[in-house]
């Protein structure tokens, strides 16, 4: 041992810092508590709001900042949570979601007892029909949900936009001991009233639940206070909820057999009875996409450079996706302002602004691209389209967006073979409109392209 | 057939073209002629001849052969002839068999443009019913199978034992130019006649669909024969089609757009209508497992060591399925008499003769399994069985078969549990019956124990 | 709310058992705790115990148990105790261990930020040797070690039997402050002293390293004993320590820049330094498998039907390895006591007791074979050998034990060739003899036939 | 030349059996043809042209063109061609190389039978020396190389960016009964001499190997002609060449058993030896990127919009990597001219030219990137630099390219953290300088910051 162990001692001090969390529970406790949720990840029925993005596939497969599709959202917020128990129940077009599931996760993320299983809807000797909702569903299920001895379930929907630790969800949930615990969101800015408002009391009990809030009542932002007065509050549910196990075996078949929806029919009926149901105030951002407004909006946010919406590069808690090999994106002359880039996109010399461009879409000489969603490509098809044998409707028309054209808040879905010199910029400030024929809808004045879909050269839309 | 057949002849002329490099024999013409084919692997209707074994489960799903589902027959055969885009259609208990291949596959033997994709019924604006057929359901997945530009389809039900090199019969198909080629087999052992006949001339165009074939035309042993006579044939039906993808499009939308039923229905109407349907003779082993009875028998013939079973073996055309992890199997003093065991069995002192026997079997001290089939079990469950949560209906009996028992001529559906001195060997010799509620159903005299059934101590079925 | 309210509130009080642990530590913290631990398995240098095992092969990738490799058991144990990121050094033949664990741990259970990384022996324009010891071979890793910003490394061998919760180690490691812990055995049956011994003070501080122990101070059964006397303990060392990454670093490079290897030398001299080193005791099954003799008697307390020997289905924590993709075991007249089979061996009418028989084993009519290890084949190779352009040296004998031989007491090598009416059974009792020229090599009494040996017919060895 | 070239080409009249099947067209034998090719793709020596690049890496896992690493173009190269089974020699820092091949290839592309394995140098009881050359390397790994049956060996350079359907010259090797076949480019432009010269006869066969080729015969540009003359024809070898198996084994093991290199030794020796040797003509796009300035060179190349460079984005023959997960591009007003931007990258108000941005890579307010290759980042570290502790050295300054900076004519490796208001554009035009001590090296003019080098605020290179 030679002199320079007193500097090393202090060396070590700084070094030794005791590991947080050491003392907390021990390890087996927690890996039990992940292993016991399972995560129910709901599609869609098959009336969107979301139409005519749901036209070829399910809501969930629908593609989202660029890089992504909706239902990544919810299964990355699961991983991040260690909740690798995923179910996601889909009946409508389950193809695409079936597809981008099993071979985005099948190797990424899941650890060694983890999965993400689609459940989709099946005909059996028993049952003839279709799901008839999200109640109707999960009882349909439950004997595929009962294989793994989950303690509880965590019901969340596929079109949510927000980042969420579920864990701390689950914590509050087992900690009040309740049956069921609804999260619920603080934010009055959002304007989506689809998931109902929860009437609860000073200790976040849920007294009532209600279709609209007494203006009173409704004083979120008292929340962050200390002292909470002793009256009541109303906050807005945002349909995601947690539920032990065997309450929600015994509420789907034993108290609610006939029930459809587990919100409006099951947790309801669950608070008439007195079942002990919790509120947990959520106060991050969070943005239903239900509509087409929504997804917009939400696609809209992700662009700017500011705290206000989703951030998409947060390294404590990705986003997941299937794993992709796409070449490197190249620009011959391309200004780029506000904007998400998707992988492997080929851009001439262009203008693009305050826009979300997905993955592989090309973009022509001249062409200009405001406040849009472009959601890409499945493929490359940049020369040879003449030729080409699988493209039977192209007329010529390569996918992407043609010369000269200039596209403003709308919406071109995968695919679409817009021509040159287009403009896309709903001239007429037509607020709904209908032109599945040509191609395209209207939607809160948003022009929709369709998948796929062909707008010949010069069109003006 | 009605006054369309002209036009259809002549857009038959432009259909037809001969595949690119088909004699060329150079590589990216192989790999051309690869590439160009969908398999396309039928799961199954609502009615099965494998009930009970489909209670839970689409029939792919079906265990077989110890450590195999029986779509990994037809998804083998497929991958071992170079055929890598396999799609499953199914709508009764999808989950099962989505989660075994979304699995299995995933990572195995697919290469770079492969895929097994589950096309699962489904709901959607235009289509609210489940598929009618077979026709239906390939006609309502054409957008989906229209996205890879094959130039064949390869049809297959997913419940046959054989290995089939496929591409030869795709040669077949293209050098014959035919619109149809169907595998027929000249076997007269087979006593299923489910596909029909086919009345043939002497260069293998097929001339009539038949139900029945008359007795002085089935000739099949002439096969071999280098000097064919100029009479016709009649051969049995495999139900093995290949078909060129434009025809198929052509049949199922503009020719036949009601029709449920792709065999009996559109092919026999193609016939009908005079489109080139030529019969490709295969003379290998075949077994049709859609009945209990040929199930168990199929069973039963891969446990002797004659060349007339399904060689498992086989290194040049293996038999892929899920991979697995399980630690080798154990046996205290067994005496084991022409038997087939799956990985990770856990075997006292007992007797296994003439049986298959699946993964993670459990089988107790003095235990006698003769002639039958016991699918095995997903989890060990050896110890602690009377604490389980898990295991509300198990009384104490662990999954496997206990001590003392004895089963003769049964098949054991996966995680059964069959108590102590247990006699499972139909003494009553019943042919049919049905015991749901006890836990088996006698079929053929084949006494069938249900999935995850328990057959208390000391029963005798 | 109906009159069911209070019988449904008897219910939820049974169902409503708070989850294990809910109250602990948060989630994150546990996240963190996981996390921040890297596991460096040790492979070997160039002189191994196991020769003639490592003829062709590193230790870790040594065929054990009938399905495993000696790492999967060090891997395992790491994954089971949610360490997933994991080193494996080695620099003598990695060539099947690294195909091994890229192909084994791709895809199964390291969860989104878990990795298995080989780090083989490399020369650089700095480094011109190979590496000259455990301690060199971790000091030329830190650039890539510290690439991961844990809090602790885990060192452990891979030629250990052992199951051990390496959380409940680190957490001991962490809630004593210790620079380095050091897992001891209590267990005085293991003959083996590689590791050497540590003296400890009555709260595990370890005070001396000793290459032998005074006897006097060796009581650890003691250790049971809750009043313990202020006496001294000593231990023996099981070569597994954990050590705070930068105590590792400043070791290796700044104090002991030299020191070749990590036990005798920089461990020794950290004690010495005075740094805080605590010993973990350990009382669980294990055994140090460096020698042919410990090898061989951990494989055959394998097949013991008693809780003596590892347990190897084990379903909290299991065993993973390389997933198969083998068909089933055939047996067409076996006898077989106390052993262990392999995935997809093929018996013909043999006894086999007492041993261990590796995958894709074959045995002739006839063969009998006893208390030994037959580590399998890598391919089937039944038929057709005298054909077989791969077999040049194989002189028609086929991959397995021929007809009518016998054998006893071995360790039969990976796709050894042993002829008909064979003997292996050491039968001139030699102890150490080395016949490499004939296929073979007895140590300590134990014959090991080598790797792809051919045993003519009639040998008797 | 010895006496043994009689027995040697006896031997070989019984080794040139030519392939069954290379002639019939039908499929199995095509499969075979493809499977019977092994590719050993060679990473590098201990001197590299590619320094810095290779100071912590073998350079075969040097970044290039955004978002692939060098092995890539070789190992995809193999894929599209169908060669499967692919062995990549290193020795030389293989980690990265090793890490990147295992997780990037491990589950896409190679079907059911193909493997990217990487063979590390390693210290055998025989073998206790690294690898002294190429010739060496092989040699040594034969006994492994052995392991699968192939007919042909394809040698290939990791470092050279080129597209070669290798089936083509595998089937000019195999229908010429060659011994060894040599690709040869036709192209003058490369300035490349590294791999010496052919002369071969009016058949293509090599009569000779020069080091410099004499100018008169060098007419490669005649090769188009229909008729050539009878004049010899001269031609820069590519480094890679097929050689048959048995032919490769009988050269290293029994003719130059001392032979370090393949080219210069082996090749050059079996020439004289009478060898059948032919030459393989190829003219598409070949850059040899073994020096620093041939890397910049071909990086430039790939971002301007021309046929001269290599096309990344050919869809019939794609480039493999590992695949990704990032989020998208996020730019808030960039003007970027003929680049190429790898995925994930974070653009603030800059200016990009004639550049290559790999993946993640962050460009702060004011900064100009032009004519450099900007290697990215492996992490995101926009914000709370100052906190992090992993980034000991960073001095707060984030990796990526800080505000105001300007880049010219530079390569920025992975993870340097470039200040702000950084000046690198080689004021003094230096062709040659080492700066290491101050993270950079001049090499042909080029500057080269190295990884993690850390450039503080105002530097000026």
């Amino acid at each position: 041992m030679n002199s320079e162990a007193p500097p090393l001692n202090n060396v070590l001090l700084q070094w030794g810092s005791p590991p947080s969390g050491s003392k907390s529970g021990n390890k087996s406790a927690e890996a039990a508590f992940t292993a016991s949720v399972a995560a129910v990840v709901f599609g869609d029925g098959s009336e969107s709001g979301l139409y005519p993005l749901t036209k070829k596939r399910s809501e969930g497969a629908i593609p989202v900042a660029a890089n992504y599709r909706l239902v990544d959202i919810a299964v990355s917020n699961c991983i991040n949570s260690n909740i690798t128990k995923i179910y996601a129940l889909t009946q409508f077009n389950s193809t695409s979601l079936n597809s981008h599931l099993s071979r985005a996760y099948s190797s990424i993320g899941l650890g060694k007892d983890g999965f993400v299983e689609v459940l989709a809807a099946y005909q059996s000797p028993e049952d003839q029909d279709w799901f008839q909702g999200s109640a109707d569903a999960v009882r349909r299920c439950l004997w595929i949900l009962e294989e793994h001895p989950v303690m509880d379930f965590l019901v969340l929907p596929s079109y949510h936009l927000h980042r969420m630790d579920y864990q701390k969800l689950i914590q509050a949930h087992r900690s009040s001991n309740a049956d069921i615990t609804i999260a619920v969101s603080c934010c009055t800015r959002n304007q989506n009233r689809g998931f109902g408002f929860l009437k609860v009391d000073c200790e976040n009990w849920v007294l009532e639940f209600k279709e609209k809030p007494e203006q009173e009542l409704l004083k979120p932002m008292e929340v962050e206070g200390s002292q909470k007065s002793k009256d009541d509050f109303c906050y807005m549910s945002m349909g995601i909820f947690a539920i032990k196990r065997d309450v929600m075996v015994k509420l789907l078949t034993a108290y609610f057999p006939k029930a459809n929806d587990l919100g409006s029919e099951v947790i309801t009926g669950a608070i008439s009875m007195g079942l002990k149901v919790q509120a947990y105030i959520y106060d991050g951002y969070w943005e239903d996409m239900g509509t087409i407004e929504a997804f917009y909006r939400a696609n809209m946010e992700s662009t700017r450079k500011t705290t206000s919406g989703f951030n998409f590069f947060d390294r404590d808690s990705p986003l997941y996706t299937l794993p992709r090999n796409l070449p490197p994106t190249t620009m011959t002359d391309a200004m780029i302002v506000d904007s998400v880039i998707g992988d492997g996109c080929i851009f001439n010399r262009c203008k693009v602004k305050g826009s979300v461009i997905g993955m592989r879409t090309w973009i022509g000489d001249g062409a200009v691209v405001e406040d849009s969603v472009v959601m890409g490509s499945d493929i490359y098809q940049m020369e040879g389209v003449k030729k080409s044998r699988m493209d039977k409707h192209g007329m010529d028309i390569p996918i992407g967006v043609g010369e000269k054209s200039h596209i403003r808040k709308a919406i071109i879905d995968k695919n679409a073979h817009i021509g040159k010199s287009v403009k896309i910029m709903n001239r007429d400030n037509v607020q709904e409109g209908n032109r599945e024929d040509r191609g395209y809808i209207i939607s809160g004045g948003i022009v929709i392209v369709l998948r796929s879909a062909v707008i010949p050269d010069g069109s003006i839309l």
